[in-house]
């Protein structure tokens, strides 16, 4: 048996849309099992003395970051809709409560479908997956109960689970998103989705 | 006619390494021809506030980088050496002299050869390459003469050259190496070496 891949995700970063877009179909022919798992940039970006994404820090960095996304979302076929510049409000976005939200959902059949669909809301249409209504939206259209999943989100066992994937995150290096990690090794972006799948079969 | 792709190399840079043993071959099957630029992020970095590399400057992301340059190097049957961590010299080494060297050697058939070496000796090797001593052998070992390209390196016209080429990389946005540029695209690292030679395709 392959060992199973973990799939880090944050859900402001724009990589990791494209991640989370892809993993399942390169999984799949893989026969690979992928598990997800949630997580928040901010407290590791500010323990590297960052209180922004990188990407808004060094613009040169960040342009060619959009100009990269318009151009890989074209290639794999996915939708894209550039946040404003001048909005600060919308890149990066509060993923808090969309992580919290997921942490629930995956314990459902429908969670993924969820995580999918709070990245195609945010990079491809445009909206602010802060709002805990198009978070109750997407629920629903996902197949789960909003008010049960939202009601789960705030539980305190739930932050605590957020909490402790940061933590987690955190101890095993990780020091951006996507990443992933099987069998001791760490992978780091979009980029690298083939190698951690294909390092899993290499050590089955 | 396929337009050409700019190669903008660092050699101080782990992943410029992967690149210059790459471009070539990847270049010749899509029949790209493909201007090597050497340039350095000194200067580059300063304007961002680093005074050294980012992979020095955080730890998980070095770390990362280097176990990440273990699994590529074995994935493409490369040499590879990691730098001591204790020695600070290590890495990011002083490349200014093999940029200047390259300047001069770049006119020459022997030019990229000659790159290539100055890759091989510091990252599979573990050599210095600010030596002069070392320079000149590898120089010699291409194919050209020793003497007078480390001559011609420390003219003025070869410094304001590679000047120029720091100037220009960063009009063009570039932050770091590899970088490739073609027909107003922007392109950065070793991972996205095909899709820029790609993009000439498409805009032949």
């Amino acid at each position: 048996m392959p060992k199973p891949v973990t799939f880090w995700f944050e859900f402001a970063s724009t990589y990791s849309y494209l991640a989370a877009m892809r993993v399942d179909a390169e999984a799949k022919t893989r026969a690979v099992e992928v598990i997800w798992k949630p997580f928040l940039l901010g407290p590791i970006f500010a323990a590297q003395g960052w209180n922004t994404s990188p990407f808004a820090i060094y613009p040169a960095k960040g342009e060619n970051m959009w100009r990269d996304m318009q151009r890989l979302t074209d290639k794999y076929g996915l939708g894209f809709s550039r946040p404003a510049a001048d909005d600060p409000r919308a890149f990066p976005q509060h993923s808090v409560l969309a992580a919290r939200a997921a942490i629930v959902a995956l314990h459902e059949p429908w969670g993924q479908d969820f995580c999918r669909s709070v990245y195609v809301a945010q990079f491809a249409e445009g909206r602010d997956i802060s709002d805990p209504v198009l978070l109750g939206d997407l629920i629903d259209a996902a197949g789960g109960a909003s008010q049960t999943v939202l009601f789960g989100a705030h539980a305190r066992h739930t932050k605590d689970q957020l909490r402790k994937h940061v933590e987690d995150a955190m101890a095993l290096g990780i020091y951006g998103a996507p990443s992933f990690t099987v069998d001791g090794e760490l992978f780091w972006g979009n980029d690298r989705l083939e190698d951690a799948l294909d390092w899993a079969l290499r050590r089955s």
